[in-house]
């Protein structure tokens, strides 16, 4: 059978469980130019919490009473497609189940052999795209100059460090908790993590960037991104790619845009898939430097379809540690 | 004797008479390549609140005990500079007093054949300038688009407006009371303005865009920045010249800033002076649709240079009409 986790209702306030539907369906048949997958790995991500509203935003919602959106890699276990054959591995946007039926159009096939392939849910997927485009596109981080990413040992978070010191800047992170900042510096190099839980997170803030900053990616939002904003430098660049830390709750009123106007700052949001043309040449470049092993990340995992709601709700919670996928088999 | 204004303390929250000092001293002696000025008008404007503080900012504070700075155009009574004659009528930086002696070098002659000097202070000054640079440069303002300012009689927000009208713009404004709406529309010919003290402002600033804000002039910032923010278009640009309304007062807490995310907004602070070298060109075009009917503007006067603390109170709080300026003589 198909497993499958529908959407039963849109939350107010926080995501729960109850907000999604556990469901088995027969599997279904492809048709012509189409191809039956086996998911393996399915990808978790915050802008899921975007999808489970009824307002308006840059996708559209996902539908209640369907199966959850989400990106998946996965077995091709029958092929009416003359571009896959059985037993490729493919990227496909299935969402939360465990079999499916994709057009050949919509499914990519992704080399296994030297790569693992929840790396394309990651570092060399949408959260990668993510953090080149906002990093070097809306940041354009100079040699010498201090970024500052938080969320920083997250899928979106670690890959931006990793670039920005590939390219000579000063590396700051912001994580939650002292295990999350010891792999910031000890494994992914970053010149220095500050604990956003430390009671006295602003003054190690402050003391972190001597020189202010000079870019910001930012991804949560609410006080620290109130806190950095007032440390941003003349002429600086904030990459807006999410406020993770204000979708489940009211959003946090800013009381720094003063900071924008008298230091002059660009401050940008952005949405990966605006761009889909630059993807490629992105990817290549992120699977050179993860080749070369200048790429790292972690995962964290967690197993079988009827976790991932639970999965999901850490992950806005700031529990997982790494890129978050859910094996589904 | 000269009469001057000092800047007698930094004040916390709303700025008052007692922050300042008048004071009457001898009338300097100009030395080689200089002139002893007398000046006519000086220009007021929000800018000023900033330099009343010991807080860090774009350009240095005024000083405790000095003169307080600003912009005046006056008459050349005695000239030891071969560049300068008796009697020209010259833009100068002498600050809050009626005398002064400026170096050649730091002041400028200006054209009052055709144009009144105090329109140097204001349509074809640093205000003209700024206007062109935050739309111009920062918005690019498209044909067809929905260009709003608010602040939309003040000296920046009206050259605002009337550059947004001539480049095929639809036009909203926003004052604060409907003798302001009312001139908006009837004189500068703006396409509607919104009077931010109704009751209902932000029912009438939805009804006023029902395409959304392409681009956005911002001046005030508090609650009525966050109203726009939310009714910015996908891929829209905001200029961000002031706050305005926060300058007196503890920073709002601005809770709009998830639109800048899912609307993958551009929102650019500046500091016209920045990039002086681009000025002599905005200064013409300026005066170009200024000789030829296309940039009106009306003078807020007051007389006497006792008045003017008051004066710059009343203009942070917005009773001002208009391009601020005081006769000083």
């Amino acid at each position: 059978m198909n497993q499958q986790i529908l959407v039963k209702s849109y939350p107010e306030g926080w995501l729960k469980e109850s907000d999604f539907e556990y469901k088995e369906s027969p599997i279904p048949c492809p048709g012509e130019s189409e191809v039956l997958i086996r998911n393996q790995f399915l990808s978790l991500d915050p802008y899921m919490r975007g999808r489970l509203s009824p307002s308006k935003s840059y996708a559209k919602s996902a539908e209640i009473g369907a199966v959850m959106v989400g990106s998946c890699t996965g077995i091709v276990l029958e092929s009416k497609s003359e571009k896959f054959k059985v037993g490729d591995t493919v990227l496909n946007t299935l969402g939360w189940q465990t079999h499916g039926v994709c057009h050949e159009r919509d499914i990519k096939r992704i080399d296994v052999s030297k790569i693992p392939e929840h790396a394309y849910l990651g570092v060399l997927g949408m959260p990668g795209v993510t953090a080149w485009t906002g990093l070097i596109d809306i940041c354009e981080p100079k040699r010498g100059e201090t970024v500052v990413v938080d969320a920083a040992s997250g899928a979106v978070g670690s890959v931006v460090g990793q670039l920005a010191l590939a390219r000579g800047c000063t590396v700051i992170g912001i994580a939650g908790g002292k295990d999350k900042c010891h792999y910031v510096v000890k494994e992914l190099g970053f010149n220095a993590c500050i604990d956003h839980t430390s009671h006295d997170f602003k003054d190690q803030m402050k003391a972190a960037v001597p020189k202010g900053i000079d870019c910001l990616f930012e991804n949560v939002g609410g006080v620290i991104f109130e806190t950095l904003l007032m440390l941003m430098n003349p002429f600086s660049r904030i990459a807006l790619c999410g406020l993770v830390s204000e979708y489940n709750v009211n959003p946090y009123g800013n009381h720094s845009l003063r900071s924008i106007l008298i230091n002059r700052i660009k401050f940008q949001g952005f949405i990966v898939t605006d761009k889909p043309q630059t993807w490629p040449a992105i990817i290549e470049e992120l699977k050179q430097a993860y080749l070369e092993g200048h790429l790292k990340y972690k995962l964290s995992q967690v197993d079988g379809i009827k976790n991932a709601p639970n999965a999901l709700i850490g992950l806005l919670k700031g529990q997982n540690f790494g890129k978050q996928v859910v094996k589904l088999i």
